[in-house]
């Protein structure tokens, strides 16, 4: 077994989605004044590597505490969509000839690449974009969620967010901000993404990794 | 496979470790103002069911974000130390009686039966404590973690904190705070409980689950 991890790291001052907060991680207690290590954390539930439950759009959708554990734990397959450049759309026709078999998928991860810039402004450029059809088409496939190494599942400038209320409507997870993509080398594997048990939580940063045989 | 979630849930004013800030959970968009929900949080590393990283005591331990994530996913198994009350040390004879195999073991639960009392002032009075020489005899079975229902590895009135120094000192992670310990209904159950991936994080709150056959 070999696990993944898919997580980028939280820090102060790191960047986040334009008009969120960036988060702050301050040492209460310190082993030189107090001979422990405290961390005060203040951070927003769309921060970094994270889960969006379905109340983050829909209301009295599911939420991190409602929301079934074994939703953020199962089979994960990963569709290469590289091809598709800067502010492009992915195609329902480039999601339909992956040749993937569905059965007993719970996530599916849309590998754009687009996580190399992290850390730059380029990150809030206009990356590749799932279109709705290629949405539509993979919710269809009963899925628990799809997960994406851009910082959202609609296009940077978008006003009306179609493909999170399509998507989260549909009762199906979001996980954004994903990395190290390109170190899964099987075409099945599991994923972890827990988000914490936030009482009517909308999201929740999340370690997620891919656990390998 | 069936998930039992041995989180407690994290809200605003939420009983904390004394001393500790209690948490606090702010909408900063709402879907009545703006057709979206995003919660700004306030927590500290070790609020509620939690991690705590070698770090926490030791300087230059090993952190959320350098520890491997390996950590927090394996086989687990639990002690029932439920003949322990208030205020009582459970001691190494009764670990070594214990009829469990250590062999490939990663994580062991100390099931107490405390965390009954979540969410009232008795949880934090005098609880059943690991002993130092339980502790180390369990260190001694190469582990990599131990996981308690009660909100400390040490006495609650300890002032010098000799097991999380001794644990934490080996490398061993600690895992605080769990419950529902008693639908655990195997020996031998993985567990996943990965922490934030906070850079230089002493802790931080999990979700913890077991994963039963």
């Amino acid at each position: 077994m070999k696990l993944i991890d898919l997580t980028h790291t939280l820090e102060t001052g790191m960047l986040v989605f334009p008009g969120d907060k960036p988060p702050s991680f301050n040492k209460v207690l310190t082993h030189q004044k107090d001979g422990t290590q405290v961390t005060a954390m203040s951070l927003e539930t769309h921060n970094g590597t994270h889960i969006d439950c379905p109340l983050h759009f829909i209301e009295n959708g599911k939420s991190t505490d409602t929301a079934s554990p074994e939703t953020f734990f199962g089979t994960a397959i990963m569709i290469d969509c590289r091809e598709f450049g800067a502010g492009e759309e992915i195609t329902v026709s480039h999601i339909k000839k992956a040749e993937i078999g569905w059965a007993g998928v719970s996530w599916v991860l849309i590998y754009t690449g687009w996580y190399e810039n992290w850390g730059t402004k380029k990150y809030f450029d206009q990356y590749p974009v799932l279109s709705l059809e290629a949405a539509k088409f993979i919710c269809e496939k009963k899925i628990l969620g799809i997960g994406l190494d851009v910082i959202s599942i609609d296009a940077i400038n978008s006003t009306d967010y179609p493909v999170h209320n399509l998507v989260l409507g549909k009762g199906v997870f979001v996980l954004e901000n994903l990395t190290n993509l390109e170190l899964i080398d099987q075409d099945v594997f599991q994923i972890a993404a827990f988000p914490l048990k936030i009482k009517n939580g909308d999201g929740s940063p999340v370690r997620a990794v891919a656990i390998l045989d």
